[in-house]
């Protein structure tokens, strides 16, 4: 049997703590697996004091993580740090320079740094997982760098951030408001005290960027991503989409477009009956469209000690058994530089919805601007009786399929439109990939 | 750059066909990915004048497969000939102990020998990978053998046999039978002239005892799988699972169960909303319960050229990295031996279907002979109108969990009933995984 892999943990939150768990109770599994011993030897975090529920009598303690990038008797960093700067960027740096693998959970660092530290990985000849990065227990790092080489990509639809789709899927079935179903979500541990990077888009961002590089061959290219959040969706919204017969979903979604690979994060209405418009509560699934493969969906949770360490262990079995692969499928100097796509090209059909004043003629004036503006309408819905109150009612449009620039101005006409109230809401439709 | 990977294919059908135009079209980005060129070296089929769509200049020709074993200038075999025995399993029997990689998508080859022919690839170091053999494009191989290494799989339930899936839901969409629509799969390409494999659950049950290997650590035991087909199933089941909130599909199902692994495959309720219970037509789908990673679904084509020589692809970007893993995750000599499970003890909710004979007192005497017989009923529907040519009217139960073999011996005793026209069907009833 070959060497001991050697192991050191940085950062012991819940993912920690759940690797090291795993590390304990299926140490002779991974050993037969790997057809080597996997041994935890030091690890590094905040506060030695804290009781994690694991034992860690016989493993270093080192009160400073840098310590693990240069320690003689570590083969591979897990950094469980986060954040794209600071010590965990710092720290796998130095890792990847002095020969070490490294695995990580941190998709920020990999959104911004990614295609340097691949470099640096292959300079070293040394492995960069990142497994836990992107959709949790999901093995869709796996499954894209490894099992879809024979595959031309054409897209990738993702629920990537399981806080959005909790909140989404409560508010559809609760009828509750944005506000509200955040509160208790932040209660239930589902959402962070500050949530902006959730319910932003910015996390599912961050891992879409990652999605996108495996998938076309690009620069890590997170600057370019089209990024809109969930706080502007209304329970009202929600209804309003399954009368229609879609859902409202939080996606991620990267396909070529005129100029390079747009990269977009907004919420969608994703018909009913598709795999993705099924994906429920803290769940998360990829849909991806491979020119042999056809439609994959890979569902699963997306976050949580369990499937995260999964995935972090994943990582390990396969640099124990000896699979380096190139982070980014081909060496990071024959990735594509990122190219801004034309976002205003891509085209779609939308849900637009506004506030019509109470007066007579109202309507005829509003479908009048839309025509004008080149909008053609598929649907309208005018519900009765429960305006605002100033009596204005919801009113929602489902429009043909016309590009981001004309229903941007579209948009814009309106939002001064005398017989609109406020400005209007537009929600992009997506189809929900398979079928 | 290191040598090249040289391969020989042997059988050149649809998925061979497929295999020569991904490395044809995609050999710079395979080399890229590698780290070496890929290179088709020799085929060998039946038929050297068919069209193929493919371009073999440069590409020798063997009349004998077994030449691809025995070639000095081959590193790597595809088998692609299919069979458990034979001139398939010859090959890779050969070209293992000759030190040769093989990838193959045969399942049944697998499925009666696999444990054995792991066995061969270990003593030479070389790969065995199957990733084509089970769920055709879906990396399901990958996902078992090297991403859930950090959890102990509590069961597998899958839609592994798309000509079953199209079946089923060509007689939900239609209204029409199973021999009607079993001939329409056949004109269309979707079940072979002689479908006893597909539909009478035999390709599942191969794909199944694979997957049970992966999961549970055991050897590869098709012998003890539980196999039922769906040829029973009517339509006028398919209607009453409807009304219950159920879909009708043929799972293939692993999980432990009192003295061993049990392995069954059948026709299944599974509750409308959950995962399974929403693939349809030829699609396959595998749920994976884990203990950290909970529940994981995996959905794709589980067949057809594409989807099957992207997996094959994904088995030789393998190799030709250098990845290569026990075939059945740790050392054949350390899978645990079959051990038959009581699959009597087995537990589930049914379904009964029965017609009873038109006389006053016929339900409360099949009721009674029910409770009789330990059998507790949760609902009962029966139908109005049109009873069959003799006025026997289809009644149809659904039973609290009881067990199989108090089920058989209830479903025997009704078959004798006075009351009750032929035998009985009955259809177990199984969470659709996943919430």
């Amino acid at each position: 049997m070959t060497q001991a892999l050697r192991i050191g943990i940085a950062g012991l939150g819940t993912v920690g703590a759940g690797v090291v768990k795993i590390l304990a109770a299926r140490g002779s599994h991974l050993a037969a697996a790997s057809g080597r011993a996997v041994e935890l030897v030091a690890v590094s975090a905040r506060d030695k004091t804290k009781d994690r529920g694991i034992d860690l009598s016989g493993v270093r303690w080192e009160d400073d993580p840098l310590a693990l990038a240069r320690a003689g008797d570590i083969d591979l960093v897990i950094e469980l740090i986060g954040g794209s700067e600071g010590v965990a960027r710092q720290l796998v740096e130095e890792a990847l320079k002095s020969g070490k693998h490294v695995a990580t959970a941190n998709k920020a660092l990999l959104a911004h740094h990614g295609t340097a530290l691949a470099r640096l990985a292959e300079q070293s000849g040394v492995a960069l997982n990142y497994e836990a990065a992107v959709a949790g227990g999901i093995p869709i790092v796996k499954t894209m760098r490894e099992a879809l080489a024979g595959n031309e990509i054409r897209s990738i639809h993702g629920i990537l951030n399981g806080t959005c789709n909790y909140i989404l899927t409560e508010m559809e079935t609760t009828g509750r408001d944005f506000g509200d179903v955040l509160k208790d979500a932040q209660a239930l541990g589902y959402a962070e005290a500050d949530p902006t990077f959730d319910v932003g888009g910015i996390d599912a961002a961050h891992k879409l960027a990652i999605l996108a590089s495996l998938a076309f061959g690009t620069e890590v290219d997170f600057d370019n991503v089209h990024i809109e959040g969930i706080d502007k969706i209304s329970a009202t919204d929600i209804a309003f989409a399954a009368e229609f017969g879609f859902r409202v979903k939080l996606l991620a979604i990267a396909e070529k477009g005129e100029g390079g690979i747009v990269q977009r994060v907004h919420p969608a209405l994703v018909p009913a009956g598709t795999p993705l418009a099924a994906v429920s509560g803290v769940y998360n699934a990829v849909a991806v469209n491979g020119d042999r493969v056809g439609h994959l969906v890979l569902e699963g949770r997306g976050a949580g000690e369990g499937p995260t360490a999964s995935a972090v262990i994943s990582d390990v079995v396969d640099i124990a058994r000896g699979t380096i692969v190139p982070p980014f499928i081909v060496p990071a100097a024959q990735l594509k530089p990122p190219a801004k796509p034309l976002m205003d090209a891509h085209k779609s059909s939308f849900y637009l919805r506004l506030r019509a004043v109470d007066r007579a003629g109202s309507m005829a004036a509003i479908t009048k601007a839309l025509a004008d503006a080149s909008i053609s309408i598929e649907r309208i819905v005018q519900r009765g009786g429960k305006g605002d109150e100033s009596g204005r009612m919801p009113v929602v449009f489902i429009t043909h399929e016309t590009d981001e620039s004309t229903m941007a101005r579209a948009r814009a006409l309106l939002a001064h439109h005398e017989d609109v109230a406020g400005t209007p809401l537009v929600i992009r439709i997506e189809d929900g990939e398979l079928r």
